[in-house]
């Protein structure tokens, strides 16, 4: 039976991880996780309580397709609470997580063949749902000198459609500054091409508060999501904030493409937003894990990185050790009982000198996995 | 800001129905809902309750994309329950609603530029969904004496790269039988097309027992939901059945553009499995509904349609009463309190003649809303 060439999408390499360290468990070894994307907490229990109460009064059934207007109406309070940004809950667009966000945004802004620029490193599936819609994903090899953040310099010289950028990035947990992410902007309002803003670790972040593009323009798309802080992955929700005389145009795309984002989610996550109580204890565990990487890894001998302005991972330098990440990941998961994810899935050129570490489990996993990466490292002769 | 072409989707009329029907409600009028597409029931007892207790015991992060194994494999019983077909659970994917199926399936076996043959009448997102990912849908107009289903004659003079059939149809509720289903996919191995079936109404049949495209061959796409029998609209859960040479591809696709479906629906989805009881007491209802319009449509005038073999509608040909469906709709809201559904979201070319009835929701509501259509259509002088 026939086959599309742009369903050929490249494998997700952190899935392999994922599989071995599940056949390592299963072979009774105990492995620790730091190959992971997602929070180990559940949904915070005030939007579970919600969802078990609306499942005895309310058929749930589908939704309007932009969403419950009261989610709309809080997560545009958001904005306010945020970042003082006075956000019209019309604009905001509930999606089934941000990964139908990108769909949504992808289709009302692109036609086949037009082109995308993305930074690399970063989160693998930009390149390859702009694949499966037929357009073209325009890597840009980010510097170092930059913490690994796409700037206008090196955009200038290039042709594009639009420009996708991700603050706090996976891998690297770096943030656009409202200065950087403004260059960005005016660069693309030169180019005409679209400027999307990937925000779903908004929240989680240490030092500074992190910027929305909507501080700066009504004129982006901007996603966000409840998987990160507000801690519900598998619910499948998030939001997408667009110019006004765009929501008519993607509210009939999300009908067809979706009918709705899950109602039973869009409950939850209503609850999850005055949840602060529980979100903060969540967030007190991220930044003791963070501390804890930060004097850890350099005992390990893994000095090469910048610490993460949000989200929770550590993206280091590890071509003292390797030339093969992906070799090297696949090692310290045998020997070491650590599972870490090779960079070549967020950069497939210089991915093989890199591993991203997730700090997202629990602060006692986090230290167990820190000594146990230290002996491995030392067995090694590195440290 | 820039905004694609294959964005600019048709917008759905029964959006602007339900939207008149709620601001008649909002004035305070009752409303007999006749244009939905959805039961009127919650999901079954036990899938709430499996989910009330779930979200005591687990997190419910990320399921892999492919969907909870337990999942996969009782989906999989149901086609030996079902059809007597033994189905490898390797090839079923559990995918967020039917319309995360679609996506899949057009990404994963279509390029920018195909066609893809769908029939006319027929549910209005195909069309939609193709256009947003580039695809040319190729309405077939079907023939009242072939119920509105395509035989290979609307097809054998055409050049597509696959074709969509739906059995039970929307808006028709007719049936493809085994040897007309066959003939079509006999047709489409013959011109190297891709053959994918829309059984989404499965489960709800009243006279003989729908036929699944994998009673015939292994080179099908099948996609299913648990929206409809399963009483599970909202909580966007369905599946598809692929050849399993194209597991991989479709997998990878899904890692990338969903992550997974919403795994509280999936584990609800699981349970809703094993509550028969529930399930055929809504086929009950169903059953009686259908009989109640059988009986009472020809009462207001409305002669000229088939009686559904699946599904919940009757697809009615009003065309010696107007030739626009959409004011006629419009009238029938205002003046007899009915919200039905214009043709022309099905079918854009003979639409204007047509409406859909749906009886989705309870019985005394469906006798209720077919006095007032008698009222209406006798003050009016068509009875």
């Amino acid at each position: 039976m026939r086959n599309s060439r742009r369903g050929a999408v490249d494998p997700f390499i952190v899935m392999d991880v994922m599989e071995a360290a599940r056949q390592a468990e299963a072979e009774g070894r105990h492995i620790i996780h730091m190959e992971v994307g997602q929070p180990g907490t559940a949904a915070p229990e005030g939007a579970r309580r919600a969802l078990a109460q609306a499942m005895e009064t309310d058929a749930l059934g589908y939704t309007v397709a932009l969403g419950i207007p009261e989610l709309r109406a809080r997560i545009a309070r958001l904005y306010g609470d945020w970042y003082n940004v006075d956000l019209n809950p019309a604009r905001v667009i509930v999606t089934p997580g941000s990964s139908g966000a990108f769909l949504l945004a992808f289709t009302a802004l692109f036609d086949a063949g037009d082109r995308v620029a993305i930074g690399a490193p970063g989160y693998p599936s930009y390149r390859q749902i702009l694949k499966a819609l037929s357009l073209t994903p325009l890597d840009i090899q980010t510097a170092n000198e930059n913490r690994l953040q796409p700037v206008p310099g090196d955009l200038s010289e290039l042709d594009f459609e639009g420009l996708m950028v991700a603050s706090p990035a996976n891998p690297t947990g770096t943030m656009l500054d409202k200065r950087a992410m403004e260059a960005l902007i005016d660069l693309c309002a030169e180019k005409q091409a679209a400027f999307i803003s990937d925000e779903i670790y908004h929240g989680i972040e240490y030092e500074a508060k992190a910027v929305t593009a909507l501080e700066i323009t009504e004129e982006a798309y901007v996603i966000n999501s409840f998987s990160k802080y507000f801690s519900m992955t598998g619910w499948r929700a998030g939001w997408m904030v667009v110019p006004e005389d765009h929501v008519r145009q993607v509210e009939r795309l999300a009908q067809n493409m979706f009918i709705c984002a899950p109602h039973a989610s869009q409950v939850a996550a209503l609850a999850a937003m005055d949840c602060d109580d529980e979100l903060e204890a969540n967030m007190a565990v991220y930044r003791e894990n963070r501390a804890l990487m930060i004097d850890g890894l350099p005992k390990a001998g893994f000095t090469r990185f910048a610490p993460p302005d949000g989200a929770f991972y550590f993206y280091v330098d590890v071509s003292a050790f390797t030339q093969d990440s992906r070799a090297f990941a696949r090692e310290i998961l045998q020997e070491a009982g650590v599972a870490v994810t090779p960079g070549l899935d967020f950069d497939p050129i210089r991915g093989h000198q890199t591993l991203r570490f997730s700090y997202a489990r629990s602060s006692a996993d986090i230290a167990e996995g820190l000594t146990r990466l230290q002996r491995f490292m030392a067995a090694r002769g590195f440290v």
